[in-house]
């Protein structure tokens, strides 16, 4: 392709507050924007996309998981059998649309366990059939409340998303670990530089067990623990950690009723009270679950007062799709007093109250009573509340805590972009869409399914930010849109032109994909856009084309050689492909 | 691919009254409805498609076209400027759906003229950035009234759709022609048989001058005329022709008032009358326009008796978006007459009287006069109706008709599946959405434009449709799933099995993909598998094997050889791809 008729030119400078890797695709024109969250993928952008396909097609088969393709309108039907439908539905996450002639309403696939499970209940009859991993790329949709990043968070994306079926949860695992192992090596292959595989919430896909692919980096807006000394590491929302437990003496005593004005947090409480610590002290916190259903209800949470809540981890503990902190007028409803003065004693209208598992074993400690500016000193379970009668873990990991897996490292704290996220599912899609087999016995069994999804517009982006200096993209060989960048220092010297019109020529004779740079500009403004698009190879007919030389300079290590074109051609031809 | 672990496998029999082309590949596991209109690509039908994506890719890449990937969600907002969104939905051929936090509207591409002039209008600049032809494949959605015949018409699909932009008409009609040979590679590679490109309707899309790629077979819902002399080939919605024109008598007859009780028809007319033909006579017929509008209005259409009107040049005529027969009550309202006695005077309360170009200079003619059970003998235009101010061409062109472009060849029916169509769209779409670009002199010129579209999943289907017999399908080379089909005649025979085994894992190597039926069933049952999945070359390894032999069976012509690997993997290897 030559950069004269190239689609389109580059732009020298974007729009303000863009991460690293928007504002260069934005600026070298692989893609723009069409609406909020909804793009178009220009010619670099497309085939950058086109060589992560490819990538991810050939390691699936390679795996021997068979691609298909299901369709973007998804029958309500089929979500309403999985209960998914009014889910996603209430919860903004699914575009709707309906089929006027007949009144059909289906959704655009957010994700598609649901067509695939039909497919597959059609289709497999015996033990014999299975096991069978189904594989396809194509658009998907979320109706985001706020799309940003580019093409990271999306209302319309691409994703590749596969989905295994087998006899038990054995071959469900098996499974599970081919599937990271492909993700691994389509990640590897991309040319991601920091790639983890870490413990994550399942979400609204539902089953137990998933792993999250993480590009590391700073602009990723997941937050991800990982440990210093094993392999242990998982995403904040889902992470386990060992914090550190003092001593409490068993030695009660009398409970003390302070007044405490206008001092509320734990900071302020720890200054009011020299000697007594945060880790001596139980924070209440009221949370309103499923705000926007038709029916909210009220939970308290007590937690110790070093330690923060993760929401979804309180989530899970009540199965619920929503919560969030309760606002102030329902607070004072639910305590009966100020914000900041709520305790374990005395609630009203809270459907449950839950105990983490870090306030077991506490004894006089400090608590709020649910009295505007007033504190209790010294409280203990058993004796001036209920002992409680179960505990959960709804307490945050942190940088810093002790890992849980190895007890020896410490969990560091850093960024990632999820590319990959897998699922364990069970059996829970399979046994509401009757999938089902008959087994050796002649007894009819429900089968066990994984799902499995990479963002492939999202990953082309990942690359970027973990492949970028302040000029521009550097490319992975494996996935750059062109493999090298061939430009004439002056287009309008005849011998530049005769000999990088050659030398393009030879180079696409032996499947060299090139742009071209044949414009009349400066030699300086085509490094810059060559620099910027961050093909891995650039390529400079320049004054010594009357020696037969050109300069090859390579991208990432800006080291540069002179050679002859045979030597060139020859170097292309015989490199080593991703 | 072996197929003991091939998802899925193939029936035996399917649903009664299918064309063939959909019953063998829902047969042969190629496709499955997901919903009336929305269908799912299984593994062998998803290699197909890839196939043929790759071949439309590389014509339009060897052609100089950018691939890009538009969104499928289209603002709203756009379709306005070109006032076609109303019209879509109006039509209910648009699938709409709202962003819930934004309240966003975006239709479900049926097409992207908008989007992608857009992106071009905010690019462009310079006479110098043009010509550019810019091409996508992706899905794309038309809510059918009536979705049938598997892929051929269907809600979603797929389609490859290309734009091109050039700085005046010359350039658009070289791009036009420029895609019609592309086009016509792409069918060719692909293994339509026999494929013409017709003049056609433009329809919704809008602009003049349209051609239609059709495959010629006899299940396609197109009719077509074709010359047997010259070239010429229309859609019958827009066909041309000349017709027979009798000598009329320039010497007048006195009018005659018959009564006619119930004979209404033509025919029945010529029994009645004998010695009165059907070119004598002339027909009146009531339309209503833009039925479904808020102001549906009438028109009355003249035509020789012969004829008949062709409802698609009728709305180009009236400019109108669609339009029916009247009603019966309608028409009694407008004629004060039962059906059947319509005519051209005294009609009340319609907008507008067409007269077909038949019926100028007829003499001594027939007609109804809106009288039951009456018609009227020897009317004469000037004398007992007016002289019509213009004619117009709203007759249909019939098989058997004389070509209007060479005036020697006939004009014979056929059918075709509307495989790509291809536009001149002039500046209409450039001009809403101001793409514009400054010429050679400075002056601001609006962009002309062509639009071009091929039905990937569609041509899939023709292809079979053009390619099969009794027992299954017939793969081309070029869009085949796989290139062979081995097959071990005894999968129990520990020598063919070793053989065959060795030959799959040489084809392989060698970049041909294969088919491995390694099944213990019987060869008469994979004998049968071959046929219908319909692979170019079935490899059988049976006896033979003993004696390092296998049977090559050439799917089309049936011929069989015996050969030893070694001659199998070299024909392979060294066979001419298309």
């Amino acid at each position: 392709m030559r950069m004269s008729q190239h689609f389109p030119t580059t732009r020298r400078s974007t729009r303000e507050g863009l991460i690293d890797s928007q504002r260069l695709l934005e600026q070298a024109g692989y893609f723009r924007n069409v609406a909020s969250g909804v793009h178009a993928l220009l010619p670099l952008g497309w085939r950058v996309l086109q060589r992560v396909r490819q990538i991810v097609f050939e390691e699936m088969e390679r795996a021997g998981i068979q691609n298909l393709q299901l369709p973007i309108l998804q029958p309500r039907e089929l979500w309403q059998q999985t209960e998914r439908w009014d889910k996603y539905v209430a919860s903004k996450t699914m575009f709707t649309t309906t089929e006027q002639h007949s009144g059909a309403v289906f959704g655009l696939s957010p994700t598609a366990e649901e067509v695939v499970t039909m497919l597959v209940a059609g289709e497999v009859h015996s033990y014999r059939d299975l096991p069978v991993i189904l594989h396809q790329i194509g658009p998907k949709f979320r109706d985001e409340i706020r799309p940003r990043f580019g093409l990271l968070r999306a209302r319309e994306f691409e994703m590749s998303d596969a989905y295994s079926f087998d006899i038990n949860e054995e071959g469900m695992r098996h499974s599970f670990e081919l599937l990271r192992l492909v993700y691994e090596r389509i990640f590897t292959r991309a040319g991601l530089i920091n790639c983890l595989s870490v413990h994550a919430d399942s979400g609204a896909i539902g089953g137990q067990g998933s792993a999250e692919s993480m590009a590391v980096c700073a602009a990723g807006e997941d937050v991800l623990l990982t440990c210093d000394n094993c392999d242990y590491g998982a995403n904040a929302e889902k992470a386990e950690s060992r914090y550190p437990r003092p001593e409490y003496t068993t030695e009660l005593q009398p409970v003390q009723w302070e007044e405490t004005p206008n001092i509320m947090t734990v900071e302020q409480l720890e200054t009011h009270f020299p000697g007594i610590e945060a880790t001596d002290m139980i924070k209440t916190i009221i949370f309103t679950v499923d705000p926007d259903s038709g029916s909210p209800y009220e939970v308290a949470v007590c937690i110790r007062g070093d330690l923060e809540i993760n929401e979804t981890k309180l989530r899970n503990a009540l199965k619920a799709d929503a919560l969030a902190p309760s606002d102030a007028s329902v607070v004072r409803e639910v305590t009966g007093a100020e914000v900041g003065f709520a305790g374990p004693i005395g609630l009203k209208n809270v459907a449950r109250h839950l105990f983490d598992e870090s306030v077991k074993g506490m004894t006089n400690f400090l608590c709020g009573y649910n009295t505007t500016d007033h504190h209790a000193l010294n409280v203990n379970f058993g004796r001036d509340i209920p002992e409680p009668e179960s505990y959960v873990s709804v307490h945050a990991a942190r940088q810093g805590d002790q890992c849980a897996a190895c007890e020896h490292g410490t969990l560091r704290e850093s960024r990632g972009i999820e590319v990959g996220h897998i699922f364990m599912l069970q059996q829970g899609y399979a046994r509401s869409l009757n999938a089902t087999f008959t087994d050796e016995t002649g007894a009819e069994q429900v089968i066990w399914m994984g799902c499995y999804g990479i963002g492939t517009t999202r990953l082309m982006q990942a690359i970027v930010e973990q492949n970028n200096d302040k000029d521009g993209i550097i490319w992975p060989e494996s996935v750059a849109p062109y493999h090298a960048y061939v430009m004439t220092a002056r287009a309008s010297d005849e011998c530049q032109k005769a000999f990088a019109d050659q030398l393009v020529s030879d180079l696409m004779a032996v499947g060299v994909e090139v742009l071209y740079d044949d414009r009349t500009i400066s030699a300086g403004e085509k490094f810059m856009d060559a620099d910027l698009i961050g093909c891995p190879w650039r390529i400079t007919v320049g004054r010594k084309a009357a020696e037969g030389l050109a300069e090859c300079r390579n991208r990432r290590t800006k080291e540069t050689t002179e050679e002859a074109i045979d030597a060139i051609v020859h170097k292309f031809a015989t490199r080593s492909q991703c």
